[in-house]
């Protein structure tokens, strides 16, 4: 039986599935997918699985079980000029003998951004530029975030009822949503870095904030924010998870001290009873948390969206209705409609009788598109996608 | 060419589309759609056009050009056996020489229930029940509720944002949904006997409350409760609609009289301060309101939430966030989740970029279904369905 070609977009597909397997493993790197593939066979893939460690070409390639000669290369993100923690993926790309790379998006750090395929075609690889760009640029949100605002992607997680409320007048929020729900939650816990409360919702729920749903080695770190050291020592987090918590509180305080004492690390921002927001982000970024989970109460969740911080919004709507005040996102709001969160690039999924509704409220994608197209069409670049 | 048999079914779906165009019209009766065909083709149609008016069986006989004898008649609902504002149904039937009858449900009204198919069958006319009967007991659950409960339908209608927000912190709400969101809405107006909201609505958005980006001679009444005599007189709704003006108060105030004196219907329920939501509903049900549409803020639908008296929800949700308290049903709430309201026979469209979602929180549609299956299954009963 004669074989079929291999389709780029299909292969480039496959490339970010494997890319999003490393998600909440890369730390500061984007996650990257890529594969080893003749004209007709996909023959090894490999992703970025682990900050530190080899990157997804590099995988790839040393899985391959024959001579890498003459092949072709699938990889979402341009493989990198630069050395890092790792030797440049692109020596190694040049070393091996592979003949064709076939890539997502440039690199949207400045530090290689076209020079990785410049790279290559100097050294005689021929390079195509653009494949599933949209799906490519869009599962390194945050690294692009992060590589131009030096800030870290916030996500807003809840689970409420149609009409926007959280729990019912007695505090009862159990449960909302469906138990398919809450599974999905878990996985998005899994690939974030930590995820965000209020010490209010961890004084009344005691929640524990890890990943229990489904099966995962991930534990996020679990940020409560508690500006006036109210938090109660007897919750979960304190007794399961202190080295994964990290305390924010404007001043030192009891609650502090005996957290540090457990291994907890601590934020002080300092300020009468608010945080600062923007100083908090700093500290995360400092250290190297890069994606963010709020699961918090309507007042925490409010506070974030006053500020401007949010970059997007995963929603499971149950098919009920409550009725009283206990919000999803409180705060003042914004003044007027025409100032509101429009969500875009909203995604639906149905979980048992929930509605789930992804969006974005930021787009960190387009500057990637866009650098894409313009490295795609630029001569000087020496890119050789041929348009036939 | 030779013609296809006629689907009872498809049949006595175009006649439930038939009746749906008296919603509104018909006062205390139910929307009733009828059709005289013969095996191949529909000959004529009919539909209750309103209280009083002849029946959707007599408007599809009287209109068909050609004898009715040995013709077949489909109508959404049992033929009346009783003398009412018009003769019985049941005796132009059997006088128009029409020879199968086949029934969409039976009527839940014990005036006439199984009484008409009876006398159908006794006068030798062939009686086929249950077709399509979900979609007719659907049509007519605010006339079911009329029946069993001697109370009205109530629907609450709500264009809101993902997190539940009608207006932002400043009190703006133009726009939240989309153009084709509000011209749905006037829709519903114009099938809405009435149209409720509370005096803050009117005194901050001051309403119209009409039917005017759709066409229809519709203008329902307008029912604005004030319990405290609080409502500015230069609103719309006085200077355009006193004559449609339902004004529900505590007791006689300044705002009462006067706008007693230009027309307007005025209930006063007493007490201090607070409506009585159930002696609100004997007094609409008095003036043969069968079913209301609850426009109101968050306050007032939220008390109508807390009395249970909700039948139906219409959401418009717009892909935006906003923050804030201004919720679309505020009030107590329930105290529990297991009290909460889950929505039953969920449909959903999109308009725009607005999800539309509505779901049933009663159920009076069920009792007309029982009740077609046992009459549909009772030898004494005289039915003669094939089920061949």
């Amino acid at each position: 039986m004669e074989k079929n070609l291999l389709n780029p977009l299909d292969v480039m597909q496959e490339c970010a599935q494997l890319a999003l397997l490393g998600k909440g493993y890369t730390k500061t790197n984007p996650v990257v997918g890529a594969v080893v593939a003749n004209q007709t066979e996909i023959l090894s893939r490999g992703w970025h699985q682990s900050f530190g460690g080899p990157h997804a070409e590099v995988n790839a390639i040393d899985s391959c079980l024959v001579p890498t000669e003459g092949l072709d290369l699938y990889v979402t993100l341009e493989p990198c000029s630069h050395q890092g923690k790792t030797p440049p993926c692109v020596e190694k790309i040049v070393s091996s003998g592979i003949k064709r790379v076939f890539i997502g998006v440039v690199d949207p750090n400045p530090v290689n951004a076209g020079k990785g395929l410049e790279y290559l075609k100097k050294h005689g690889v021929e390079v195509y530029v653009g494949y599933m760009e949209d799906l490519c640029a869009s599962i390194i949100e945050d690294f692009a975030k992060y590589i131009t605002d030096k800030k870290h992607y916030y996500t807003f997680k809840t689970a409420q009822s149609l009409d926007g409320k959280i729990a019912t007048s007695t505090g009862d929020s159990k449960w909302i949503t469906s138990k398919a729900s809450r599974e999905y939650t878990h996985y998005m816990r899994a690939v974030s870095d930590a995820i965000l409360v209020g010490v209010g919702t961890v004084n009344a729920d005691d929640p524990e904030l890890n990943v229990r749903h489904i099966k995962s080695d991930r534990d996020p770190f679990k940020i409560v924010l508690d500006p006036n050291g109210r938090m109660l020592l007897d919750r979960k987090l304190v007794k399961n998870s202190a080295d994964k918590l990290i305390y924010v509180t404007c001043n030192d305080n009891d609650v502090s001290d005996k957290l540090n004492g457990l291994g907890a690390d601590i934020i002080t921002l300092g300020g009468d009873g608010q945080l600062d927001l923007n100083k908090l982000s700093d500290e995360l970024v400092k250290r190297d948390i890069l994606n963010v989970m709020i699961e918090g109460g309507g007042k925490t969740t409010g506070k974030f969206f006053d500020a401007g911080l949010v970059d997007k919004v995963n929603m499971f709507i149950a098919p009920i209705l409550l009725g009283g005040d206990t919000v999803s996102i409180a705060g003042k709001g914004v003044a007027s409609v025409a100032e509101g969160y429009r969500l875009k690039e909203i995604q639906t999924k149905q979980f048992e009788s929930d509605l789930y509704i992804s969006g974005k409220v930021t787009d960190f994608k387009q500057p990637i598109l866009d650098l894409t197209e313009y490295v795609r069409g630029c001569c000087a670049c020496g890119c050789s996608r041929d348009d036939d």
